[in-house]
């Protein structure tokens, strides 16, 4: 599978519709990049695994703290004031959602693979590096309240 | 498949055995535990998902900033002082390397998965959540330069 902007779309459209209706929050994104230098930064990230038979890959979605705050006090309607593990527990669930979501629709395009479980990492401005053969692809994204980033590689199971 | 320490010491071995024929260094180590309140927390993280038609899990090694920076050094013979792309280069690949040594030796046992491609943290004194149902099992290694730790959890495919 060639991984491209059309491949994509299924990871945005599900964190858009996660966001929108889960946690009433509209979020901008910039069009779906080739990762080359811009090394996506963030406070909060949830990390996923992907396996299928003719791919494997991992997803990231990479919060700012004012970001991921804002999300979960819309999501649980109380206000969190700092990253604590009310909200690396819903950056684990949002994650889950976003790629489960995302499968889906690629299993329907003949696209199939299964999913590990999330990982979430806490720490101010951590860096996000992709070890793999293939491209990574980058979506910037922007809420009111601050930016996050949702990162998707793949390569091919050899 | 119930997690147990007897699970989990194919990986401990794994890594012990990259540590010791890649990069010469000798590691000691606590017995595995279980994760409770101990978060594990380090200056760079080698996170990788594993999925099996029975269990869906991630591993993660997380280095404190000396540790790596020294085993960086033995591996590749040269010196490193900080944190850059060659060490988390270096990091997706001992990632790998520790997970497809434990996949070997449990797939001969009759517990087969698959492995996702790694994703690489860095930044300061970042914390690792495990957002899995299953047990998060813990090893605490210490090198001459400094710490690390090794983390596993699986839960059952439903």
């Amino acid at each position: 599978m060639s991984i491209n902007v059309e491949f994509i779309n299924p990871f945005l459209g599900s964190l858009l519709n996660v966001l929108s209706t889960m946690a009433q929050t509209d979020a901008n994104h910039k069009p779906p990049m080739l990762k080359k230098t811009n090394i996506a930064r963030g406070d909060v990230t949830g990390i996923i695994g992907m396996v299928g038979n003719k791919v494997k890959g991992s997803l990231s979605i990479t919060f700012s703290e004012a970001a991921i705050l804002d999300i979960t006090c819309n999501m649980l309607g109380e206000k969190i004031t700092s990253i604590d593990e009310t909200v690396t527990d819903m950056v684990g669930e949002i994650t889950n959602m976003v790629t489960g979501g995302a499968k889906r629709i690629l299993a329907d395009a003949g696209h199939d693979f299964n999913m590990a479980t999330p990982t979430v990492i806490a720490g101010k401005n951590h860096e996000i590096h992709h070890h793999c053969q293939g491209k990574v692809i980058q979506i910037p994204f922007s809420s009111k309240k601050g930016d996050f980033f949702v990162e998707v590689s793949f390569e091919d199971v050899v």
